[in-house]
């Protein structure tokens, strides 16, 4: 039977917030040494991405360019019910990814040395994300 | 054996076209409990999203975005054979997903309240669409 | 027990490199008949995208948009530790795909007729990059 756990991660703000420990703490409860881990947010104005966990400039750079791509209050938007973050906040989770599926091996995620695991919120306004962890394999 | 199943769906113009109910039959058929439904599409100017299923201004905003990004007819374009809308949607495609994971938890698909998957379709003329849903789990 | 694998690639320099047919050995390897292959790459300035396999065009077209939601040397990225590649690079990682999951039916790739695996390198100086596959499934 594969594991699933769910996690609930708190997002004061708009930005990234490093989930790589707890993604690695289900691996590790799963008892699955050879598989995948799915990691899944049940949301649509926030995402996952996988980058550089050294210098958090790159983050705030990744930031800077979807800003520009899916800028927030855009006059072109139809939709702005909650604001006008929220549909950027719709078109920053399209560029980047709901879901995410990383190798697991020897019983641990198979990460490069500088990957981390990020939720990325979009939204301003404090948020409470919930994101679903699959662990498959033997 | 995981189950695996075909989807064949029309899309007579570019937009967007809601198969969650689809996929949510063949997670149904597969009898998995626990696991994750794998979504793909065999193509290279469609792809798949999920986003947000209750105001279609929504998906409408999302298209504005994209069309921005990769804009049909684009000069700079070398790759045109098939028309002003050929190689805008291979951009598209690149910029959102052509698989998707989702997981499977009590024998459904574990959405949130306001997502859904959508087939996206980047061409203007009217397509018919190939989707291998695979259920893992057990 | 999952078959796991990892391929390294040479990437001489920016630009896609066809995988195809080294993630179908591995499926063969494997010996999974209904199923999916994963494939990882396991660094932050390179990335995985499905795309058409015919024309060399289409990835060159894909590279120009690319370059210009993440231009390379942007006065708006801190970060340029390793030249103005390198931001650009984490930025392209983003929008594109780092992990990439295809359905596998009667022993093979279930791919479209155009679609082919490539590592999409996005550093311009020579590198070789680390890629894990894995397959599920029976």
């Amino acid at each position: 039977m594969p594991y699933q756990t769910t996690l609930s991660i708190a997002a004061p703000r708009r930005g990234t917030y490093n989930i790589t420990d707890k993604v690695s703490h289900a691996v590790t409860a799963s008892g699955v040494q050879t598989g995948v881990a799915h990691i899944f947010v049940q949301h649509t104005s926030c995402s996952l991405t996988i980058t550089e966990n050294a210098d958090p400039d790159v983050r705030r750079d990744l930031e800077t360019v979807l800003s520009r791509v899916a800028p927030d209050g855009d006059p072109a938007y139809r939709h702005d019910t909650e604001g006008p973050d929220d549909m950027a906040a719709h078109a920053r989770t399209m560029l980047t990814d709901v879901a995410l599926t990383v190798p697991v091996g020897n019983g641990r995620l198979l990460l490069g040395t500088w990957q981390g695991i990020y939720l990325f919120e979009h939204r301003t306004s404090p948020q409470q994300r919930r994101i679903v962890v699959t662990v498959l394999g033997a």
